[in-house]
């Protein structure tokens, strides 16, 4: 951590600042400028907060150095990570498809989805069970009863099951219906709880970029669910807030490049939540492949005009297999398969 | 919901739109324009969504006509509501404060808050002990022990006792602990399971809003709630992630009056989340009360240079009581008592 | 344009509204709702302000229905519109890279910029010589002198030269030096003037998005150009400020496909301004062009560590040509040239 | 500036950054820690561009430690300034309120609104005469011979007069009719050459924040009329974009505090450009007095329900007499005159 203190700081604010840094069990080091004395605190300041520094006087800022993140950097573990769900490695050469519908709605229309998803080459299941919706008078999603049906299509299918977790009361439902992996979207503040219970888990989890998470704020939500002891995280991209109106959220496929500069883990993009347009899919789709992605988390719903939510943002199964069809030679360009 | 055509709209478009319309129970009203032909969907149109329409072929956009929250709103309950914490009321002619350290830390500690909060004239303590922590390397609060110390402190101290809530698991200890409010951050997604069950209490809200919640989400977050059955909401304006990477988040204070315009329920502010930094609070506080919000919730610690948490943004007791003494002559403009 | 009358409107608010939607020339329709009554007016919307409605008693909000633009807007011109810049086609099957410095430093350091343009493959030039400092302190640019210079470069080379413009008092210094295409930042406010000059010129425009324009802020920049009679405008896409800290502006790839649904002219994309890290750049310029970008800005500087500006986010020619070619395989599977 | 270098970086690297850092004529200081090795360059900094550290091998991030601007900062010149236009100061004890309509419509519309501001106590007139409109299709304003007609009314009535200005080319009609004051949006690209043609001028400058600029690109904005000469520059917020589709910008009220913080410079605010709704203007100018606004900026028209603009921001006459007739206790227990 650096201290800068401000221009008019006493010898007895330095000597404050001083104290502080040896009371925290770090050594200082003194750089006197032409107009601040920066004091430097060297050790493992991942113990220190700049606040602390920042309310003592003469101190004018404190700036930490080195990443709050250590689990999940890239600094420390330069390789990238394998992550695999039932057989399905996230972050080596093969892209993975998770597909499936935003709501499991009944047997038939899971089992109609998870049929789209496998004959399209697609690589696991996914479907909505609790859904975080924005009103309390829309469909909530089925619950655990979902969760069941999507187990029994996806084991029906073949197909590895994935699906969303917004409460920690159900992670014992995740584990008794053997779904392969939970998805959670990271806030930046409040679902701490949440995070740290999936970090006690052997199971893999999705974290979903929080609709107004920093890469710094996402990162720390894994290194949250690392520091339990689950290391097997993949990130998904789907999109932030914005000054656009017409987006729900805007995909920021630069964060694949940017967030595998800092850590090791695997990286997928979601494109459909962010836009909320199903014609907007193909393309983000084509750039998240093209820009370095790990794999895919897209929708299809046997019939969107009839899904009981989001029919905006689902493909049709004659889409989704077009888009994969559209892939599978860009894949290869960049040097991946599908 | 009015539902724009396309203007390359066929008749047999139009028609698809008029019957999906009939089907769920409303009827509809046909205008066409010069370039556009516009349907109009007569009924309770909460029971559709736009998405829906949007799929459709010859249809350029849905939009909604009507609000989708009905409980918090003014058009359908006009008058002011007053929310009482054990005999604080909120929405009346007195200003509320509560008051206290972002973190419990200890008996002394928290004893010496409540008195700061009682000798400056403030009414409610609060305290913080399930911390929304960004590192797993930092402090995470006390727990359900420092709720018992808050509720200690508060008893001995005579005021009414809140605290922010992030996990359902532990809305009992609020329960048998006489927690007299609770206090939430709402979310835009992700926590409705939460504000469901916060929903089917008998206690007071205090919802703070979502650091990226619009103000409609926020509505409908608090509708979430009422729909439960629990109308005691207090909403809580800290501030909303913004451009400025000089704030944590940037505090709305238009919010009050855009909030007021559109619900009955009471509205406070709480101005050191949103800026981060103490010295930031009263000139915050007066514009908070200057803009008519029903009261406020400050951060005192009886040291914050040692505070464990959020030094950054705790208000030492004599700055309290100053800031009180400076809010009382406004509050008196404003035709307010303090 | 619909109004939307509140619920409490009164018949002679609804009459105020039909007079003055007569007085402007266009004619109502009424559609009495069970909560609301919405009044359309039908006709050219164009010259009627929402805001002035929404001032009426009775009126809750006024919606606009069509587009403000339509020059630009592909529902009056639904074919794609090729914008040529000496010779060199912008919206066809050909992707144009247009290559340069941040800055023209020196005629040695534009003809070096040029000889790699050329060597990788690059269509056209640019240089950088009136800068957007932040600094009243820092380089400037070198003003008209570094546009001979670049305009000499560009002869030389035989590429077209492009320049950035942001004054217009320097217009007939573009137009004497012929110097090929024009760029502007497209900003949301208060450069109406330069767009109104560029109108009236018979030169290709440029148009960058501004770091906080949205979609149809950027569409109404375009289409004032238009409006003064030039049609020949060329979106390029580089970014919107976000909430993320670690980037300069967050690029918008979903704004190629969202751009291209709303307008007939080519869009283009430029990297290295919104990350301001040149390593960020191949995998955006892969993103751009699998998400079907028309073409590419990039920057090239021969000694990027000794630039005089923005040495951050240009590539060495090394790069460049590394680059090109790695997006040739892609441009091939989207069925493009380069 | 400090200089952090990567865990790996060799001894290589630290001189190469070293010799940098003495070629620009400044001397390093360095700090070897447990886990990274931090340079620190002593001397004027405001010479070196931390992008240029970013690009050398080894190197991981530059940080300025100094701030940018100097003329403009409280820490070369701790006392407020006070800047006066035509015999009203801004920056003291009394409160100036700035009114007018959006735009000069006639010489009996802007001679109405003269008497209004006049009799409701106002002190200066503003009035629209370029306007920023947002499509070509609309009024543009009356342009110079708006100004004319505002010079008139403002000598008429015995008030200063200010205008807005975004045209480096009518800058000469703004000094041959004697307007009062300039007012500009502070971009945060783009019009530097405004800027520095304003800096030129013996003008008071009343600088509005840019709907997108940060506070550092404004205080830089400032910095660069200031370097140009001219130091009689007022601060005026007047809102950022935001997140939020119901405001037009977020009115930013702490960001009175923050620039006080900063610079020995006035700061007004002007909430009506902010919400786009007069009704929101009282507590939003009731908040900024508050706050320790220096003055208001506020939009009064004899009709607004008739205006050619901005029809929904502008007060009525008699609601501005209201206005200022509850501020003036609140500015009394400010200890502020009004």
């Amino acid at each position: 951590m650096i201290i800068v203190m401000s221009s008019d700081a006493s010898a007895a604010d330095i000597a404050g600042v001083v104290a502080r840094i040896r009371a925290a069990g770090l050594s200082e080091h003194i750089s006197r400028g032409t107009e601040r004395t920066l004091i430097g605190a060297i050790g493992d300041e991942r113990t220190l907060d700049p606040a602390l520094f920042e309310r003592m006087p003469g101190v004018e800022r404190a700036l930490r150095v080195m990443r709050e993140y250590r689990l999940v950097s890239r600094e420390i573990h330069p390789e990238p990570s394998i992550v695999t769900i039932r057989g399905q490695a996230f972050g080596g050469r093969a892209l993975q498809v998770i597909a499936g519908p935003p709501a499991v709605e009944s047997d038939e229309q899971i089992a109609a989805a998870a049929s789209a998803v496998r004959d399209s080459g697609g690589h696991l299941l996914h479907g909505g069970v609790f859904l975080h919706s924005e009103t309390p008078y829309g469909f909530q999603g089925l619950g655990v009863d979902g969760l069941a049906r999507l187990g029994a299509a996806a084991t029906a299918s073949g197909l590895p099951a994935v699906a969303e977790l917004a409460d920690v009361r159900v992670i014992d439902a995740f584990l008794e219906l053997e779904i392969d992996a939970l998805a959670i979207v990271a806030h930046p503040m409040g679902n701490t709880e949440l995070l740290r219970e999936v970090g006690r888990l052997n199971k893999p989890v999705i974290l979903k970029r929080g609709p107004a998470a920093t890469l710094a704020e996402w990162l720390m939500a894994a290194e949250t669910v690392a520091a339990g002891g689950n290391h097997r995280i993949i990130f998904c991209e789907c999109g932030v807030k914005s000054l656009e109106p017409g987006y729900r959220t805007l995909l920021d496929i630069g964060a694949i490049a940017a967030l595998k500069a800092e850590t090791h883990l695997p990286v997928i993009v979601e494109p459909a939540r962010a836009t909320g347009k199903a014609w907007m899919t193909p393309p983000l789709a084509a750039a998240a492949v093209a820009a370095g992605a790990d794999g895919l988390w897209l929708d299809v719903h046997p019939n969107p005009a009839q899904a009981r939510c989001h029919a905006e943002q689902a493909l049709t199964p004659a889409q989704l297999s077009s888009l994969m069809a559209a892939l599978r030679p860009l894949a290869q360009v960049m040097d991946r398969t599908l």
